[in-house]
């Protein structure tokens, strides 16, 4: 090892420095919940650790400042700094920030991360959202999500019509085709829901999180795949000027901790689900895979709605086209390459 | 934003340090190869942004200080702080190092990432490697290769008896069980090998090098998929006692550029394989995928390799069950969770 003495200031080291800078952070996931929410206290850390305490985010449940709905305006104006968020939240002031989030039959971490990252996406979501005065870095991706908790058996698509069904995003518009009323709630009226027969199905998230917060109790059908959320994406968001104002060290510091947050949290998530998955199925959980006819069914119904977004939103079509495109050359690669 | 100014040092910032620390790092992999070799240069430029230039990784380049295979024990003894290497290299000296590089028929870089940092992976490599005193961190991973190029078509398993091959590690087992006269070289050698004929067949790498490094230019069938290395992974190592000499911050910053270059290298590799598989197309190579009966003959003798290879050491038996047994319970999670 090489050791270099400078001149300058012999004295001091690293832990000591001229200023501490804290961004404020609020959270669209409670930090108790695994992979969601303790993933955005990790980012905390790191940045602490990192820097020696030279910069810090300062995590906030989700309400604590402002509303959930309020947060992408909250930050975009800068009275709030910076948001744990899945960009999906925004869905109602832009239509196609759903693609940044969790795509229907769409892709899986590999293909996602490879088109964020190299294949055009980033690019792509920075200039929907420029004129927000917004910066995106993507900062945890999460495994395939369970399709959901069902009162009753569905075996066929009519089994689905009057049903009435919490789920988020574009798998509720795939689910109203299908006859599905489908409801946006929070995952604690959820629950309420299931055991008041107010609703008689939810998707929540996958087996970590679905046993954490006690679905069995509510529900004993739990089908697989969850076509509408085989990727769901984290981002760190902040307010432009505020991301402008850090330093260039300061920047590395939250995209290399995101990054490698990126890595780990798919790695957390892959690892940690088989364990809930038994304990769900000793508790009397009958868990299911969609049949055929069902899987057909809602692929049928996602090119439809697929078709719908794009012909209504021109940053919807734009992204879609990039995501598919990207996706259609990617599968020459991942056919060739890859283990049956 | 909030700005706390701390007392002490205040005219003195990030920029300014008491001093700045470098390691000296030898790599296996020249910083020309895409993904393998600047995958390190990316992590020296991330430990300096990260520190602001407080600490360095110096990259040299293969055999700039020591020969390749006597980078293990020139880092175990502290003769080079750090090495940009695929334990693999070590299979001379720990037979188990291959099952921390590249396993036939092994896990993709989804159930491998989660095996190393979740599943066990990385405490049985520490606690094989404890004695030669040196600390690894997973720092790079790579998509799957190709299975090689061939100046022949082969068909059936016959076809491949007493082909000279360029083949690295455990495949190398392998195809010796089938006949080939398996060779270990580097890859400059290799290219002089097939242009004279004293080997038939190499496999080097995915599309992306196998381009670079112009291998259609010595033989023309190209074959998928790369049984023998699905996931290869590259690792920073460095002697104990100069990881232990880091301050946490180092070690920590060490850490998260690593864990980001994972991220990193995973999407890239994914990204940038159609087009160099597509231009190798073009220029007259011809593409083939191993027939049923090829993949079948592999699987059979690598189940035989990997039996012996266990028998004849105990780490690696030890290494071997702890993946596999992971790969058991990880895929009844897999084939629920994921689209087909």
């Amino acid at each position: 090892m090489k050791t270099f003495a400078l001149a300058a200031a012999a004295a001091l080291s690293l832990t000591y420095s001229a200023s501490a800078e804290t961004l404020v952070m609020q959270s669209v996931y409670p930090s108790s919940l695994p992979l969601l929410g303790d993933s955005g206290i990790n980012l905390t850390k790191q940045v602490e650790a990192l820097t020696n305490g030279e910069l810090k985010i300062e995590f906030n449940e989700p309400g604590a400042i402002v509303g959930g709905n309020e947060m992408w305006d909250a930050i975009s104006t800068g009275a709030v700094d910076a948001g744990w968020y899945s960009p999906g939240f925004a869905q109602g002031i832009i239509p196609s920030a759903a693609i940044f989030t969790a795509v229907p039959f769409g892709p899986d971490i590999r293909a996602y991360t490879a088109w964020w990252y190299y294949g055009g996406g980033k690019e792509v979501w920075a200039d929907i959202t420029a004129k927000y005065n917004i910066h995106t870095e993507l900062c945890a991706i999460l495994v395939p999500e369970a399709s959901g908790w069902f009162a009753k058996e569905i075996n066929k698509p009519e089994d689905l019509k009057g049903v009435k069904m919490r789920i988020f995003g574009l798998g509720a518009a795939v689910m109203g085709k299908l006859g599905v009323e489908a409801q946006s709630m929070p995952v604690a009226d959820t629950m309420t829901g299931l055991r008041l027969g107010t609703i008689d199905a939810a998707e929540v998230s996958f087996p970590l999180i679905d046993k954490a917060v006690g679905m069995n109790e509510y529900a004993k059908h739990y089908y697989f795949p969850g076509w509408h959320q085989q990727t769901s994406l984290i981002t760190f968001i902040a307010n432009q000027d505020v991301w402008d104002g850090l330093s260039e060290q300061q920047r590395t510091v939250i995209q290399t901790a995101c990054q490698a947050n990126v890595a780990m949290t798919a790695a957390e998530g892959e690892a940690k689900q088989l364990q809930p998955l038994e304990d769900l199925k000793a508790a009397g959980v009958q868990v299911h895979q969609w049949n055929d006819e069902m899987m057909g069914a809602f692929s049928k119904a996602w090119d439809e709605v697929a078709a719908e977004q794009a012909a209504a939103d021109p940053d919807f079509k734009r992204a879609w086209e990039s995501l598919s495109n990207f996706r259609a050359t990617f599968k020459t690669w991942s056919d060739l390459a890859y283990l049956k």
